[in-house]
């Protein structure tokens, strides 16, 4: 089955049918994290939703080439000016350590933080100190097509310059005008032309650790250099998809626009996709704005705006309960929400291996299947495939109850549908094979040996009850004794 | 208490006691992998040795800034000669990927081994890609210097003009004669002068795709210079010790030390500890020579050479049984006797919570916590200090037969020995707790649930018995009746 996958372009603020550059491969770039503090859950929400269109595109047979950089340097205090201390030396400067500590402390959670929420590695993990050199030969292209200059060893993009040829702003909408109107005004102190100007390269302070020789000064690249450098390197001048957080539409993103349009005379990205913010009382979650909840907080709940903890896969379920086009407000409720959505999910997809095929089907799985895709080809509509896939339990659970019958290939495709999107495309695992857990053959065995002891007890070899609940603790499985049988959980 | 610490330093072949140039700090510089294929049991070993290394220190209160390289181009498939396909690119080119797609690959993959075996990682891990301006830097100060020469756009180092002015071969021992008539002859094809002269820079064919712009030429960093560039970036031109395996000796280490003495005209590193290699039927094992086992056949025990699988600590304990300094050969009776040995050490910690304390000591655990130190003081001396544990163990049990008894001061310090030097030091973990948990796990499981099935099977209870071999038939365990009780193994 051939599918048509459409997917909303920012640039021209309508869903369009994705033809690749290349049959059958998708290059992708995404901006990845400023490593200087704990991955929160505004982290989370990019890498899940870009997991989603990875793992689709590898469903339907794409060979996928993703990139997401790591930004360890050039992205200052203040974005949108583009200016203040560079946030992870301001890091390094308050820790007393080298910087590079930093981005490698920060680097290696934020991979344990992915690794739990199931979001695969990218193919090509980019960083911006990394590619001084790239990010130096595209400012030399820049320069000499005549829309950036240098003052004092720093060297500007000029974008008055450069909407005099190329509409600037036309992935925010903005228009230049009232840029100048909105920024503050240029105190006479600044080496910009025009307040919209933004660095390309910035001489270092004599204080200022992270710094690379240049023909403009000893100093560091801007931070919308390293995107277009970077995916310059990897994808070539013209690739598929770029995506990343909404908030990222301006500046960045429209910087990157301009600074590929300058150097090559084009455009890089045919497709521009942005997730939406989380939201916390209404107000975007973030570093710079202090109302963040990390995702290792969320994990073990230690949180005071957090009720209990939530597992890896709630919190992955949790963001694809909604489109990646919509906000999303954090609250214990819908966490709570996404938690019972998880398990009953979970649960139908277990139930399939206890249904027993009939001679005839009473139900059309081929039809649901069909919306599944349906939901996907519109722009990655994940709560609509949520809603399938939940019709999907519905089913199951009738045929467990007999209210319906199902034939031995309706049962094949109910179990692949089910394997296809709810572990291959949406990337949730049983919680019992997810992150940080207990494998799948210990939790078979461990229900193998609880059974045993329930038999046991019901042969009232109290002995053989109580030494394997006693041996099964030693190992470190706790059990609990309900109305219905039991639970467990490994310490 | 104050403690010596004695390493073997390389360069002075003998042991040293070990003097920080700042105190209280340890700079530290180990040669990481170059990242082209799964990590080997060869791997394992400098990353264990210089974990100890590192673990031992901070235990004694150092601030530790450990960095450890990742080698993604530049290591030439002939090292001696430094010639040859880039290693990264030749496997990419197999697998016609771009090769940072494999660079990211076996990154991950050696993180994930590395954290299976409770390897810390270390402080910065920076690149040899990412580092292209640094090594480029260094080869224009050799260039001043006058020890290096430009031939049709490579840079090659001039062993014979620096071996005028400075010892070239000190820590090695070789002399340049030796080098001379040992090396082929050169063919007069080749740029060098000399056939001991090595690539600073190498001018990239028109198809090597890992190339960066230079003044010499569009090129990419002989294999020798990361390490030099790198080391004096993050630990600046003199820092305490450099670590390696004793493979890198000649010609890496020995050329590092040629390019820090050409660039700056002192050493960077005061000391030098080299582990020993793993060998394999009396040969070294590594990738070049395809003699290898992967950790991951390891911990799985998939490899014609293995009879069953090994957990990561018992990888970790097998590597720890011998001196860093002494070779290790790889035998599954070795690895059987590590895996017991550990067994042994794990279970005499556990057992000290069992302890109840006594008014009075017949134990003297004051002399073995001393004797602990001694041995690590005397050049990290692993063996012997297992002996010392085991010795610990050897009380333990004496205290639970109550042959002996101890006071509470005196269990307290036996407890924070086995916590200190065991778990802290030595990194090993209980099982449950390290990366195989799961594996371990299942095979208490397993086990248990064999026993039932022979108390089953003695009840004469037949049904409970076959119900219990089916089920763990269908899970994949294959159960073997043998004379004196069963086998088992994963399929």
């Amino acid at each position: 089955m051939q599918h048509k996958v459409f997917i909303y372009n920012t640039l021209t603020r309508k869903k369009e049918e994705f033809i690749p550059i290349h049959p059958g491969h998708l290059g992708l770039y995404v901006c990845g994290p400023t490593v200087y503090g704990e991955a929160h859950l505004g982290h989370a929400r990019p890498a899940v939703t870009f997991d989603l269109l990875t793992r689709y595109f590898e469903h339907l047979g794409y060979k996928v080439r993703y990139v997401r950089n790591i930004t360890d340097v050039g992205h200052l205090a203040d974005e949108v000016a583009g200016e203040g201390e560079d946030k992870i030396a301001r890091k390094a400067r308050l820790e007393q350590v080298e910087p590079m500590e930093i981005v490698h402390r920060y680097t290696e959670s934020y991979h344990d933080n992915m690794r739990a929420l199931n979001v695969k590695s990218p193919s090509i993990e980019p960083r911006a100190t990394g590619h001084i050199i790239e990010q130096q030969q595209m400012i030399r292209e820049i320069l000499s097509q005549g829309f950036a200059y240098e003052v004092n060893g720093s060297v500007y993009f000029d974008v008055f310059k450069y909407n005099e040829k190329y509409p600037y702003g036309k992935l925010s909408g903005r228009k230049l005008e009232e840029l100048y109107e909105n920024t503050r005004t240029l105190d006479g102190q600044s080496e910009k032309r025009n307040s919209a100007d933004f660095a390309l390269w910035k001489k270092a302070a004599p204080e200022h650790i992270m710094r690379w020789p240049s023909e403009w000064s000893d100093g560091f690249p801007g931070w919308h250099m390293e995107c277009s450098a970077m995916s310059t390197r990897y994808l070539g001048k013209t690739f598929d998809i770029h995506g990343g957080g909404m908030d990222l539409v301006f500046p960045h993103h429209e910087a990157e626009i301009a600074q590929s349009t300058a150097a090559h005379g084009h455009d890089a990205a045919r497709y521009w996709m942005h997730n939406n913010m989380i939201t916390i009382n209404g107000q975007k979650m973030g570093k710079s704005l202090g109302n963040f909840i990390t995702l290792n907080e969320l994990f073990t709940g230690s949180h005071s705006l957090l009720e209990k903890a939530y597992s890896p896969m709630t919190i992955r379920f949790f963001i694809l309960m909604a489109h990646y086009r919509g906000t999303v407000d954090f609250s214990n409720e819908a966490l709570l929400a996404a938690e019972k959505g998880l398990d009953r999910l979970m649960k139908g997809m277990e139930a399939t291996q206890k249904i027993i095929a009939s001679a005839k089907s009473t139900v059309d799985v081929a039809a649901l299947h069909h919306k599944c895709y349906q939901a996907l080809n519109d722009d990655l509509n994940s709560p609509v495939l949520l809603a399938q896939l939940f019709e999907a339990v519905k089913i199951t659970n009738s045929l467990l109850a007999g209210n319906e019958t199902i034939d031995a290939k309706g049962l094949e495709l109910l179990r692949k549908l089910y394997h296809d999107f709810v572990v291959d495309i949406l990337g949730l695992l049983p919680e019992a094979q997810s992150g940080a857990a207990k494998s799948d053959l210990s939790g078979q065995l461990i229900e193998l040996l609880l059974n045993l002891r329930i038999e046991a007890k019901n042969n009232k070899d109290w002995a053989t009850a109580d030494s394997i609940r006693n041996q099964l603790t030693q190992m470190g499985v706790v059990i609990k004794d309900t109305k219905d049988g039991f639970e467990w959980e490994l310490k």
